[in-house]
């Protein structure tokens, strides 16, 4: 039987996700969505430090592919070229797991005050990671704060047309395209 | 006596940034504030809903304010001419009073991660009503968003500039200046 459920992690969610549908964020407890699972508490306390947290796993991992992929970009790579190489890292990282959970992810946030304050703390947070690691290249400011901007832009932009059904473009294709029409948008604003 | 007395609301603001800091935010009660400006807990609920907004009080109205400028910017003026009409009408709407607390205030959100994410949050908030008056305007997406960010991002960093005790170029003038760069690094990231 165990051979083809999915795995503890991905059970974790997928319950949290469904009960915080039916009965409201709110209302779920962390004991409900371990009893939904057929888990623990403490199984479910390995994973996420609490239900807040099965929304927005990841980011620090994020975070650090994001500044790891600028961090191995060619020396001489442009800041949009440096931000590009993050996008290539981070969105290569992505499952089709995730593909699945995130509209779910979404529409919970989405009706959330608190939620869609740490969203734009998570935003926020992987903005700073990148513009960091453009720091560390040599990248001056605001440069690296606007090329970071941009990336988090083209992140985000592209991630939605990923969960979109009809959509079958990879997203690291997606990211790309997103970023070069972004930066072509910026100069033509004035 | 009560002539040269600071009004209600800014003696509340004062008395509540002294004690976030020399008794840190948690430590500090709304009874504590009102205790310190000898005034009522009633007197302090008519200015703030909690302890917290004294630190972000006014974000509705420099969302609205930023919206109300670009909305009335001349009809063919570039979406980058209309962020900078925004500007103009936030930035003039600050007092030599807002210059005095925003250090301490700062100092206080920067020593709290929930006040960081609700700081973050407020920075999201202005950035999407400048997108939405920029919208309005039949500015299409993503100039908007970008338009926006970088208004966003000049809003602060001319702020930073302008609370900086040897600076003395006013605020709208700092604001203009951090946009004209903003956009000029905009175009040669790539």
């Amino acid at each position: 039987m165990a051979r083809w459920e999915p795995n503890t992690r991905e059970r974790l969610v997928l319950a949290a996700l469904d009960l915080f549908i039916e009965n409201g964020y709110d209302n779920t407890t962390v004991a409900q969505i371990a009893e939904r699972t057929g888990l623990t508490k403490t199984t479910f306390f390995r994973h996420f430090p609490d239900k807040r947290e099965v929304l927005f796993a990841g980011q620090e991992s994020q975070g650090r592919l994001l500044a790891d992929g600028i961090a191995a970009a060619p020396a001489h790579a442009t800041p949009l070229e440096a931000v590009a190489a993050g996008l290539d890292a981070v969105t290569g990282s992505f499952t089709p797991e995730q593909r699945g959970f995130a509209p779910r992810i979404q529409a919970v946030i989405a009706g959330h005050p608190e939620l869609r304050e740490r969203s734009a703390f998570k935003h926020t947070g992987l903005g700073e990671a990148m513009a960091e690691a453009l720091r560390a290249r040599g990248v001056p400011e605001p440069a690296a704060t606007l090329a970071a901007d941009l990336g988090v832009r083209a992140f985000h932009r592209s991630f939605d047309r990923w969960i979109d059904p009809p959509n079958s473009t990879p997203l690291p294709d997606l990211a790309r395209e997103e970023l070069r029409l972004l930066h072509t948008t910026a100069t033509t604003l004035a």
